[in-house]
């Protein structure tokens, strides 16, 4: 079975639970479960630079995983750049003062900025996203869905045309061009039935996120075919990883956080 | 002429402007000031990086020097946040879509996170610490500016024991102390004549301000070392560059603007 078959059944399986979860838990529960996905998703993140031999902190990247969120939570954008901050400043200190401060240097403290960064930090918008309003976390979902389902069965009955070989080499044009279509649809359909935002925020807004999943996708793809794994983990049974499953939405969140900001 | 006297008298020569530019300057033009000493700081740290052989994305690094103090200008700690998201994902999008994907790939990319994070992050605090008040950056001024001095003189006079000499041969244990002697001293100079702020806040954030300096300068120490370059660059004609007057300062402001927002 395929990968992207795969992902959308595990997403259609994932849904009651992920929509209960998204309405009836409370803010510290939905914080803390969004904690978990963040560390397994670090911890797998870590594991992709270990396995292309690149030592990293470890210490610091948890830290990052755990404040970046935390403060979101407890102090919103003020909060979010103080964990920002203090696992920056970790990274620093901690190789600075740890054994061999002048070996690798630059390449110690840089894979572990960008393990702090690549995920803790991008998945952290789902909190302030639901304090805005949780109709915006299914909108997203929808969208990321919608677009992803579109991808699949269009690409494998339209396929013709490689999208990007070297990286994802079953991805088409012709699934790109029917991911943007399922995720303009979802977009629709969710916004119609749910929200009160007028067609415009709607088709810009899903373009931007269709188009930052996709990014999302590829950069997971990347990693994978630079570390030599196929899956990013295995918390789903055969089903792959947290990475796997959340690449595209990871990506998608913080441009869905900025344009409700901006433009809403 | 030693690297610690030149460093107080290049301080002492540049208060006037600075100080006048602290008050006089209106919001834009302290904005653009601040912004040419993020650009020239993070010319200077792409020039550590690539001394070393560290090969990285000018674009994204540039883009986050600019959008995240803007960030910071135009829409606060949201704002900030906006600045590093759009670098962030630049960093991964040309990457992904550039030549040569898969060759260096993680080390491109996190070499890049880092210069983005290392100085032009830190430094864009001057920004939501001149809006909460102007006397707060002259506040961390003469501490850093104090413990600069005492460190010097003190270390001069009575340094016997090696601070850190893998790092910074030149510092004592002696001079240590006399900087947290002077960073306290500083603090409480200014907030007696111009603050209106407890004695015990005075006295934790002056301690948290100079050990951030002192880690700040440390650090800074450590890439020239791991470089193999002498000054970071020749703004100041015979003074070393920028990273070498700011290295200190840049460190402090994130844990004032935190200490301020959390604290007093």
């Amino acid at each position: 079975m395929s990968n992207r078959l795969t992902r959308i059944l595990t997403a259609i399986a994932a849904m009651p639970p992920v929509i209960a979860g998204i309405i009836w838990l409370n803010d510290i529960m939905f914080f803390l479960v969004l904690l978990l996905l963040i560390l397994g998703g670090t911890w797998e993140f870590y594991r992709f630079l270990t396995a292309d031999g690149k030592p990293l902190l470890a210490f610091p990247v948890m830290t990052g995983a755990v404040l970046i969120p935390a403060g979101f939570f407890l102090g919103g954008t003020s909060g979010a750049l103080f964990g920002l901050y203090i696992a920056s400043a970790m990274v620093f200190v901690i190789k600075l003062f740890g054994k061999a401060p002048l070996d690798d240097t630059y390449e110690h403290l840089s894979v572990s900025m960008i393990a702090i960064m690549y995920y803790p930090f991008f998945m952290s918008f789902f909190i302030p996203l639901r304090e805005i309003d949780f109709h915006w976390l299914f909108y997203l979902c929808a969208i990321i869905w919608f677009s992803d389902s579109f991808a699949y069965f269009i690409g494998v009955m339209f396929g013709k045309r490689k999208m990007y070989e070297l990286i994802s080499p079953k991805k088409s044009m012709e699934g790109l061009a029917g991911g943007f279509i399922g995720g303009i649809t979802g977009a629709f359909l969710y916004a119609h039935f749910f929200m009160e935002i007028s067609l415009v925020h709607v088709l810009i807004s899903s373009v931007l996120l269709t188009g930052a999943g996709v990014v999302g996708d590829l950069v997971e793809s990347m990693f994978k075919r630079k570390s030599g794994i196929k899956d990013s983990g295995t918390v789903f049974p055969g089903h792959g990883g947290i990475l796997d499953r959340t690449d595209s939405i990871a990506f998608a969140a913080p441009v869905l956080y900025f344009y409700v900001m901006l433009a809403v």
